[in-house]
């Protein structure tokens, strides 16, 4: 189902205050809540039968607890503890017996980030870039629920190929010409990052038996872009960095957080290192053009084929039949990746039970990395 | 999926005419259907190619009998018997030779009874308590289809601490003084009726480390309730006995008949003993206050705790997981008496062909007990 | 889920254009698209990563080629065969050796025709009859999609018991005066045809222990009729011709083209020989009153049993608990010609993996000929 043991961004601020909000990441129910100021995650769980303490109240106005709906099991919301039992009275033996999950919990950049895993997390900062977290960065944020499985998602954005191909008829891309293919498409890892290089990009060219390609070549409208070379940068457990993109100025984050199989929670990001009138103007600009143009047209049609994947992989055998061609060695060098340094793969409830052993590390899913 | 070998209540009399009605229970697809002022039951399938008698039509004015809507096999409705195949003429071999199950059944108290079992049944009066099907007994009556398997349901009927709890602020109860909590829980078991002793309930008190609770006990509108204690009990295969509610003069019953494993038809009562004036005052007072305060609102709140419930128990290994606390006594007291002395337990249709032999007892699926 | 190695009617010609359009036959994605008036058809999914090509375009204008819309791998129409991949330039070593899967088409009577199977397919002319693609043949025809599986559509089709019980009452049927029963159903093989013969009809007649039947046999504008017998006959991959129907210059076609293991493709045709001005009338006819009585509201009648059939058999072991009785003698039949006759069963792609030493013959589902 996804990587476990990393940081994932799990909502907006703004989205959770003293009522607690709900959120599934991994297959996890989490459900997280404010209080002083301070947010926390916990199981969404009553340990007592399993209602969501979601839908709980605070009934000790001043505490940091929450309480069941049903029968008040009541909750350290700082770490999961059962603090007392109400409809059991004050005396109830329940108390200091039981305790739900609680999650670490950071909140950056107007982000909740949660940690999924198990024992002492890292830092943030090990697992979310310093460029991201700076404190000058300024940020435009869409967060959306997707269909696809987030490996299709993530494999899609580092996908060197259809970026030239499937989006050249977007508006982002309107007045832009773009070149028929790349070539020389090499996997490039640099520390936690997996990307690639890429040789010269060619404009046109004449396919054998076809004809020549792209027709668009010749719009008088569209001009060659005439920038430095978009470095575009996949990480554990799921997220991608495109810098620059959609202008010079502005990097592009987006993160796969996975939901269940078929579904993710997809966070997008345009990140610009600014202050003051320049970062208010960059909101501006988000909002009027940014938002619409890249995040939501743009990163639409990446939605649209990861949707279309979906019934190929989950139901037709797809990690087996598909056929990689020679621009997906970014894709292979990705799943190596993912199977040599991925901290530990999520299970189902049913099979975490026999996980105290520790044995169970990066499991064969990720070893699909035949290439034609 | 329920207990069988029991009398249930199917439908109200008045939804059962000469066109056949249809319900499912405990799985079983069943036809309810009138004649001559009396109601049959029958398996709601022809048992040539398994179309649905309930959309069939009565062929033989004047007789006793269905025939299936495709070919005219025609049934007895009182025994189940093929006494006809209309479009195979009047020498059909097929005549006499196929039966469909056919259910007993009783009308009484406005409701459409019928046993779901193997053998000769027992009288309804051994599954049904006297005081319900008096002559002078007059009822208001609520029928539903809810989520959640009726196991949830009837646990929640019977659990004592989640009333004073969950139900505090339910409109029924806006004048009335809940206590804190209820002491010295014990299960009692009297005859078929599983049930609970009480202590004295505590109307507020001081939590360790929480606070004084509850809050609402300064409230100068809620009194205290200055009554007899109410008794709650529940009884297979699967109702409740609430006496008195909502006020003194009403006793409650509540029916959970199993749909399938995750709906069950929720059969609400309100029942007085009066006759001639005091009936009919009583019957206007129920549509005016008793069905909306106490049916529909205050019942709502369990629906809604059992629908919540139903993912933890269905797909989350509730039944291993869950962890019990004091006041749950009385559940378990409830499981076990359903181990001991249910009288079969319902299986898929695949399954019920082994029956033959008689040996299936008690599943071991009520075998969660554990208590904390 | 159905028979293999077959010519299925796919679609009208109409419905297919240089757009590419989708169709799933016995659980396999088609796309179908015309190139310089011809028509072709190919796996609906891209070798790569399994996006529907028919959400494609045609790339290079003139060629009979469609590219992928995701990283453009671009197929010849009319073998399959991978002939570039757009965004890996003209030199892409993953050109000539992938093909997905094209299949025969033929197009006639306004149908595109698809084979579904392996090898080389017979002439269109072995699995179609000759008076259905005579060039004088006119036909006015309806095409959807039904619920239930593609057998029990067949043998209703076939089944000559309901014709006289279920449809009296259709508006079809209002001034005709119909028999109570068949006598002497025989099954009667012809050829490729699977039919049966009947004795005299028998118009009203005395039923032991319920009466006279039918009571309709005294409505004075309902006339017997004074026809020809009318010859219902079925044919393997499963398509009926019942000869007239519903009057004696029209014949009735129909096929069921399995979609899935619960839902069918169903073409009805109302076929009549004419030429010149005979066939515009026929035409007009159709439009005005055959296809809402016969096609619509007639067969819309079969539609519905098919439809309350279905639980029995995916659900409750139909195929196990029927019981047949007399006038079943042909379906009986026909499941023995199935079990004999079928050329290949059609199994989903994993089980198609092992197919390559074709020994997996006709399956024992068609086991089922019990009779009572």
């Amino acid at each position: 189902m996804g990587f476990r043991n990393y940081w994932f961004p799990a909502m907006l601020s703004r989205s959770v205050g003293r009522k607690p909000a709900s959120v599934t990441i991994l297959g996890e129910r989490l459900l997280l809540v404010r209080h002083e100021g301070r947010c926390y995650a916990l199981e969404d769980r009553c340990a007592h039968r399993g209602v969501p303490l979601s839908v709980g109240t605070c009934e000790f106005p001043g505490t940091a607890t929450i309480s069941c709906r049903y029968h008040g099991w009541t909750y350290d919301i700082t770490n999961g503890r059962c603090v007392g039992a109400v409809s059991d009275g004050p005396d109830s033996p329940i108390v200091g017996k039981v305790r739900i999950r609680s999650y670490p919990v950071e909140e950056r950049k107007g982000l909740i980030w949660v940690f999924i895993g198990d024992g002492t997390p890292p830092r943030l900062e090990e697992d979310v870039p310093e460029e991201f977290l700076d404190e000058r960065a300024v940020m435009g944020v869409r967060v959306t629920v997707r269909k696809g499985n987030w490996r299709l998602a993530a494999e899609n954005g580092l996908d060197p190929a259809h970026a030239a191909y499937l989006h050249r008829n977007s508006w982002l891309m309107f007045f832009r010409r773009f070149p028929a293919f790349k070539t020389d498409i090499v996997p490039e890892i640099q520390g936690p990052w997996v990307g690639y290089r890429q040789g010269p990009s060619v404009m046109e060219s004449n396919y054998p038996g076809l004809g020549f390609w792209p027709g668009d070549a010749r719009h008088w409208w569209r001009k060659p872009r005439n920038r430095g070379p978009t470095k575009t940068q996949l990480r554990l457990p799921g997220y991608l960095r495109v810098n620059p993109f959609p202008i010079p100025s502005i990097v592009h984050f987006e993160w796969y957080v996975p939901v269940d199989e078929s579904h993710h929670r997809y966070f997008q990001f345009s990140v610009r290192s600014a202050a003051g009138l320049a970062a208010w103007r960059f909101r501006l600009a988000y909002w009027l053009w940014w938002r619409w143009l890249a995040h939501v047209q743009f990163n639409g049609q990446d939605a649209w084929m990861v949707q279309l994947m979906e019934p190929f992989y989950s139901e037709e055998g797809g990690w087996q039949r598909e056929r990689l061609f020679r621009p997906d060695v970014g894709l292979t060098a990705w799943r190596m990746h993912c199977h040599e340094n991925g901290r530990e793969v999520q299970k189902g409830w049913l099979y975490r039970k026999g996980e105290a052993d520790g044995s169970s590390a990066v499991e064969d899913c990720f070893d699909s990395t035949a290439m034609t």
